[in-house]
């Protein structure tokens, strides 16, 4: 799927947050941090000051700008483990599934993973692979990563982060949260980074689905685990010249909480939609809706009839389960506009 | 070294050429590709555009978009070699010294390096390394390393290319350049990409030091090493979700040969620089001035006088060797002022 | 548990085949090389004649001694795949569960694995671990890799394995056996070894279960693959020096097909403690007995009350599946006292 | 070269100290230890004794059996680093040249290596490689490894070692020791096994080169470094099932200090024949006679002419230095004969 930009406007995607483009704050910002020289590698104000500020957002004890959320995953199980450790994580996990295996590759760990519906882990199902501790024939489960928000959409409450982290310290293990979607996280639960942060050991925090044009922060909340950031990050091709530019897209983030009202936006708009399609015929909500993204099980022709027209993409190809997601630009009318052509596809079926 | 955004102007920098900005044009490119939607990770108009247009300016059987010059180094030999191939290259290349192990790491591979003063491998530096071919308990050489322009501001020849590619397919070595500075390269030379690249399998295209605000591209000229690149680009961490945003830098610096001019430029502010340093008590080049680099052995006195107030790095502590960069960015006038201080400071010590 | 050679003789361990000994031809085997000088690394007679005895018995291209089985495994995956390919193999395989990771450190590759109670693998079950075949995102299945004998002590028909093999050839997979036990298939089926390698790339054959004091055999069929396993042997370190000794030990195992008579004799003492146990109340067979391990669920309290008299290893801790396991020197006597004391527990408990 | 075990007898080889076989007390111990049940991977009295042994003679902290010298090398500097951080050793270091890029592949990490003809690091070497530390673009040195007897048969006086190890301290580095012929350097030091490893972290004890089968054992001295190591053993496929047949090589060695009167007569042995071609024409010692090494400088035709008829490598084919190496088993009608040889052969080329 190409979207050719000379062509009368596409309708909105519903594929990715990421097919998004920049907000145009960022997009100023990076102007703005076009002004003569700056050392590069990170020693400049544009850094310090980013820096600063979510270092305080989160109460954090390190901060550091990668390219990508992959990158920010690796660096962040990088900084806790030795290759015989090894990671509990769900199935579905962006870590998991959808890293080509960079983890394995980069950090030599293997991962554990736990089946789970909603995406999220319990203790129960960390302990269930925590099989094998102090044998040596087995790799020794060291941490415990979790998304925040998930893959399909859901959210840990502050409370099961809390009971999360708990169960991590009295077990020695390390909670890390992958959060590309932090900000949704924060919008839907009402609640503060350093809140979501509260139980974590190291995390990430994406800019990219939430506005930026490419930029993710590793946040490092134990102070024991920040040493090594620096030549990991470096040594795992993480290190931007002209960091600059990463950290100039996180300050506008950060100014009036642009990232909070992105979010909220974004999470208003798959409420809509979600909203919209309910008692539709032929779609059935499949997962909560807590952020931004709406997952729902849909009657197979309806997926083949609207992929037509519209861009989104088939989470579960056997339970026929989509995945739709919303942006910071996604605009009512886009919702409107999806919702009616779902109810125009689904009343064609059932005629 | 930190330069304050708000204070009165510094002097401009001689430390790096990455310490300049981002060109204006590149910059507007970026607000242009920021259009509405596009698919993430590379499946957009502005990608297939760029990959297009490098794919015919190099004649290369493959083109892809990375972050950084280290990540393009180490995913170049990646598709090159097994673990336990090893990589012939300068002692001080960029791969060996200032990547943090990253090709020890990710590759698992060794470096076999051969000390050259200037820059640059040649045969018979080859040949000496390549001892042991066949010898289970010895690492096997397979790639050949070069960095074009070299890390001290030289330029191989054509004809050095030449022989060297000759060389490496007569005795089963790939060859791989580390083109970071290749526009510089071009401009020296007056030749094309396509020329600079004519011996080459793999190697790299920078655009961070050209101008660009963050993008390197790398050029797969040998038809069999393109397959693994994309699942090892993504596995390495590199896989931008809104690549739109490194392709449009790319196109940037293709319009109207734009990379051509900011390399001239930047290399006729080199040249500048040394002729007028020339004759300067205190002051020797220490390389020909083949780039947009200028080394020259200072009077340890005057280093210390001139990084008071002018930002540049000392290149060999030992030899007092300092090390000058010009960029896209860099004036007339700001080569003068430094030229002026230089030889107010060189005056000042002789007196 | 530990068995003090001084002490009055403890039962025969069933806890594994290799709490048994050497077998004493391949002692002697080990004497007899000990005959004056040999060239290191395996240039010497003795290796130079089993590795032909090894070929001509499997029809192989390439014959590599190396340690243990986890470094058989690791190897042989290592000489098929490339960091982000993938292996698919039964989540209770020893490569997955038994090697602490050596997989994902040594070749930095995942596993995709497959539930599958009897331990088999089947094409149906592979194909569901195919998903994301040319995604960039997602790792590429490359191998299968089953265990003659499973884990569980099962084996492969022939037309299994030529089903397998066949599937992979049509599927763009290599098929890798990890051959531990590979010799007690053998026995089972009553097939030649070339036989159960006939549809496999690469596999290993045991020696140290089967009366070895401590060497495997890594067997190349497919003949693309050999190339690069004398390196990467060393480079996994695996290369030994007095190689002589390892090679006798096959030699001896061959030598009137002692391994054959070994694993026959191992699984008639399998069949035997079946055949013993077959109808004792609160025993339960938990899988055919294929080979020389019985795999039983008991009663919780006969588990106990036998582990105090008896080595033997639970297998499944929530179903109380435990796995005994008979040895080349393992003898009827043996197997009847351990039976005996079976059944005088069990009607202890059923008292 | 291969030596074939039927024909009439072969000179006594001077090509390695692995081209010996085993000593006949090793053999006997492995016959004495196969009685009946051992538990599998050194939960067994043989491990336990040979463990507490060693753990004696040394003071160390851990006792860890593994394979062969490369193993030793690996598994021990893993205990020791992180990916990013690098090892110092000597340009001709075993770890380096002859290992087949083993540590950068298993460990990932760089090793910054120093010329020094005598085989032997110092602190001024090492200081040399120090550079940048602290600097995310460059690797951290970590890690000092030397090797005892090294490989050009010097030792390191204790004076010496124990300097070395107050370097390291002073800055932060650890230091390994790789002894695959630690025990030469015992005997020509006459000096106990805890002398030679008070300064130490970590090192190796080669049984291998002394009249082992094929046995080696990692050495813990620095307490905070064993953790690991049982898991990073297993992960690098070190991890014997049948654990004490490597234990109860070393429990022969030691007995009556077996290990000390081989390394003792190997040492005299090589004295013998260094004394023997001393002022004979075409030969001139390379290096000090300081273990079971004899390092000599020859006339090419004289290499070519004995080469004939015995074996022996060329260690530096451009210098024509050869490399003469005694085992335990060489006899000094071995070496008169090969004195013989030498001058005959000497006296026909210079006549």
């Amino acid at each position: 799927m190409t979207l050719t930009p000379s062509a009368a406007p596409a309708p909105k995607s519903f594929g990715s947050d990421n097919h998004a483009g920049t907000h145009p704050a960022v997009l100023r910002a990076l102007g703005e941090a076009n002004r003569g020289d700056a050392t590069a590698y990170g020693d400049d104000p544009w850094t310090a000051r980013a820096t600063a500020q979510l270092a305080e957002e989160f109460g954090a004890s390190g901060v550091f700008f990668v390219f990508n959320g992959t990158a920010a995953n690796v660096l962040g199980i990088s900084l806790m483990l030795r290759p015989y450790e090894a990671v509990v994580c769900a199935e579905g996990a962006h870590l998991n599934v959808d890293e080509c295996g960079a983890a394995e590759r980069i950090v030599g760990c293997k991962l554990l993973t736990a089946a789970t519906p909603d995406g999220k882990l319990t203790p129960q199902l960390v302990t269930d692979r925590l099989g094998g501790r102090g044998d040596e024939h087995r790799v020794q489960p060291r941490a415990v990563a979790i998304t925040q928000v998930t893959e399909v959409g859901t959210c840990y409450t502050l409370e099961e982060l809390r009971r999360l982290g708990e169960f991590c310290r009295a077990n020695e293990l390390l909670l890390y949260m992958d959060g590309a979607r932090l900000a949704n996280a924060a919008a839907f639960l009402g609640c503060s980074l350093a809140d979501l942060a509260a139980s974590i050991d190291v995390l990430s925090f994406g800019g990219t689905k939430n506005g930026a044009m490419g930029a993710e922060a590793l946040i490092v909340m134990n102070p024991s685990l920040a040493a090594t950031a620096v030549f990991q990050r470096k040594q795992q091709m993480q290190l931007a010249s002209k960091m600059r530019y990463l950290a100039a897209q996180f300050s506008a983030l950060l100014e009036d909480r642009l990232w909070l009202r992105n979010a909220e936006h974004a999470n208003a708009m798959a409420r809509r939609l979600a909203d919209g399609v309910t008692g539709v015929p032929g779609v059935q909500l499949h997962q909560p809706v807590e952020s931004n993204g709406v997952f729902a099980a849909l009657d197979p022709e309806l997926i083949e009839t609207l992929q037509r027209e519209w861009t989104f993409g088939v989470w579960d190809d056997r339970e026929h389960v989509v995945r739709w997601m919303t942006a910071f630009d996604t605009t009512e009318d886009d919702v409107d506009a999806f919702v009616s052509g779902i109810r125009a596809a689904a009343g064609a079926i059932t005629a």
